[in-house]
């Protein structure tokens, strides 16, 4: 028996970085916060701490300002590609790197029925973002989104499921369905107009939760999957995290009132917890476009 | 000397409550995060054990519940007032109430440009507070909003400030204005259109926010403040606490590159935190209006 | 009616700081998160931009950081005190500072039996805190502790409390008493060895809560705030702020078991909150020693 | 082209288990968050909303209490393992069942010098883990620990990395080395005593980490997985992230001050994130052990 060393990754996390674009007096803001992380040999600073091959966290850091300026940011799957090129081109023994990417959004405070021109509000409706891994000539790109919170009033029921000794809950033709939406969709090629296929696939998202009357979150789950490859060829499948942020009808019979779904405990933990893939089953071979990303 | 019980005060904390008004196909959410405390005659709990006027946690939490039955829960600080005066009301030996509400809000998901009817994504920019505070007949109401994250990419200096051996801050003629504005202001009276004066502050505040050329964090505090009260002869005063969440350039020189206020580094802590007061000079005296209520 | 500028304050929040003394092998860890704040005429500022009173909230961090090296760190209220009266000291204008500490523990790694001497791991137990408040020549030290977090298995009951429509809570004779305490005590002057009555004060609280049979929480908080007073002359005052951590006996009847006092649910929210103040009658006057602190 | 169903599973995250055990005056707590997921045949339910093969989330909850009651808790793992075998065994069409465990430690408080029998504080350094994976017949467990956060104050250094354009950082020959531990090691079998495996390897982990002179967070990471392995034949592999927490030393030369590594500013935001495993080259296959593992 001898002891080796296996899988690995090192890199820098939680790089916040803010830019800012003057070339009009209409400003941009671009929100990031960037983690890098590389793959090679790093072997030796592992076992004899020889550090020759370390490209230090904080050059890291500081590549990811540096590209900023010199290169814009743009769209993050982009800055994403760049940086994770630049660590595995400009180091022979980085062979392979992931950069993973959120954004904030930013609305334009509107003043006197316009939009300001230098003044924002941080926007809701969840966190855009990219996990771009680079494995030599290639690369892969994972967009999504997180902490999309929703909520449906009705259309939505359980019923059907199966019983056992322990089991205690009612069927529910009419409840209340939220969840927080984490989407991670993996493109099948690196030639896309991001934006443009994040902004529809974050709609269908929304209307596909909104229109579909709900049996199970699972079958929600799937239907928000399917309706995104439907109208995204470019798009080889999604993966889905959706918490059933439980919401328990309030009994109020001990003190004489009905409740006739009208008042509702939203509770914490636990939850339940649905996790599911939907893809094209002509998608090509995902790689390592899922290495080290947060799922099931 | 001998030992005495002093102030004092117990409750429920962060009951949380969503209703759902059904009485058409447009659905209404209202989603609330509750906390009561009583005041009053309390003392032989804590020297004997004695409960007899322990008004117990939980039965206040289903009050809450309830009462969002039975009466509705309509705008928050109205909810808040019929909340404390209950506890006032029926208990003889509780003298005051605190309510206090967070209020989340909900947009309807846009469905092919219809609003729709009964699905909903959880909105951003900030939350609503109100602080409801009872004791005997009075009343005082002090409402706001918190995590209203609000930045400006130019219109903010800071220079002129003292010198001293500590002192290696440069001037900055340029600089990113950030923060995650809390707000509370204090109605003079109770008999106010709550949510019409909710909507027009915080418009006013994010406007004056935006339109304000910023000399110091300071100015644009006091500047929101003051616009607030001059539309708005029912509030009597207004504080807030307002952090300044640092955006520092990048010292990019080291790699032979410009940053002509470009590439920000977004900080977290240590960070600073501004806190003041505008009042009218002939407001009423605040009473209880600020008892126990976070600030300075 | 005209528009003025009330109570204020401003600073610099969460500096943290460590402090490494090595003067001998066995080296010596400090690690502090200090909050600077300060009052005084700031008016100019707030109104009209004029910073020539604004000691930059940089210098303030710089202080504490400079203040280390010059003088040490020690014991966190003489740290508290040295910086609060250097900020009242060298501005004329400023006439108040508070100095917010909280001290994080370390635990020296134990190796083969012994301590190691620059080897640490994070203590549990919760945080030390001090809130140092400096008003012209007055001083004031509140310190404390916060995030203990305790529970007994037995030896707590409830029941007596009244009912009334919205009751539904059950007498209990035996429950799971669990609590995270934040104490703050409020020292009647400032010459004090301010570590021995930490120390001594802790254990107190945790004895205290052990060994006293609880018929309500109430009457544990007063009971621990009492012990603290007859033992502590030093002390004016205890506040207590004490959430009552719910654990819930989970029904397992629909499966045929019984419970008898074992399987327990851990709720989160709501959460009861239990708050009081312990003092002696003859204490002096609180002045502004508890400005601005959170509580009730 | 045709949609499919890919990866998925669904479970109850975060039941908060608490359990006491009264069979002597000196009770034993036992204090769990524990999440179930299933994988198995439940296409129908995601393309159809059939839920004849759901077993609901809230039985799985229901079956983790009943369970605490029926068998007891004991190890963590051995408990994970019923609750997963009881899964796969009971229900047909579920093949594979991962139970995920965190459990929180609690200290006797001392009193008079002596444990007290029911009452207990918090313990800190850090929680433990177990990921317990059924696949069938097959199982296997990896269990580890979180959030043990260390520090050493000398015996680091990190130099000999290599530089290019956008290299800032400077060699460092004595520095503070910071992490907060996340360890996670397989078993080769599932007849261990889980119990006495892991206070060793707790043990294991601190020590190494304080003895070993660092030239690296990566050789430290690599030692401290080394001995583990060299110590425990039980074990197969060891995986590890660990960040560095950067203390940073600050400059206090524009004050006049030295600062000789005494006065450092520890930092939030960004930070290195370094992730290695270190494993037996004649381990057997990791199977499905560190499926949906958060990692690397």
């Amino acid at each position: 028996m001898a002891i080796t060393f296996g899988d690995n990754q090192y890199g820098k996390a939680e790089v916040r970085l803010v830019k800012i674009t003057r070339d009009s007096d209409r400003h941009q803001i671009e929100d990031l916060n960037v983690s890098t992380s590389l793959r090679g040999d790093f072997a030796a600073a592992h076992t004899v701490g020889d550090n020759a091959h370390v490209v230090a966290t904080d050059t890291q850091k500081n590549t990811v300002y540096a590209f900023a300026q010199q290169y814009g940011v743009g769209q993050i799957e982009d800055f994403g590609l760049r940086l994770g090129r630049h660590f595995t081109d400009d180091f022979d023994w980085v062979t392979g790197a992931q950069i993973r990417i959120e954004e904030y959004g930013w609305d334009r405070i509107p003043v006197d029925g316009a939009d300001h021109p230098h003044a924002f509000s941080r926007a809701g409706g969840g966190t855009r973002t990219t996990v771009v891994t680079i494995d030599g000539p290639q690369a892969w790109v994972v967009s999504g989104l997180t902490d999309l919170t929703v909520l449906k009033s009705t259309g939505s029921e359980f019923t059907g499921f199966p019983r056992d000794r322990y089991t205690s809950l009612g069927e529910d033709r009419d409840r209340i369905l939220a969840t927080a939406v984490t989407a991670r969709w993996r493109y099948i090629g690196t030639d896309v107009d991001w934006d443009k296929s994040y902004t529809d696939i974050r709609r269908i998202l929304l209307e596909s939760f909104a229109v579909k009357h709900s049996l199970a979150l699972q079958q929600t789950l799937y239907y928000m999957g399917e309706q995104v490859l439907q109208a995204h060829p470019e798009v080889a499948e999604v993966r889905m995290s959706m918490p059933n942020k439980h919401h328990f009808l309030v009994d109020l019979s001990p003190f004489g009132l009905p409740n006739d779904r009208e008042v509702y405990y939203a509770a914490d933990r636990p939850y339940g917890l649905i996790e599911g893939t939907v893809m094209r089953d002509d998608a090509p071979d995902a790689g390592r476009a899922w290495q080290a990303v947060p799922g099931f």
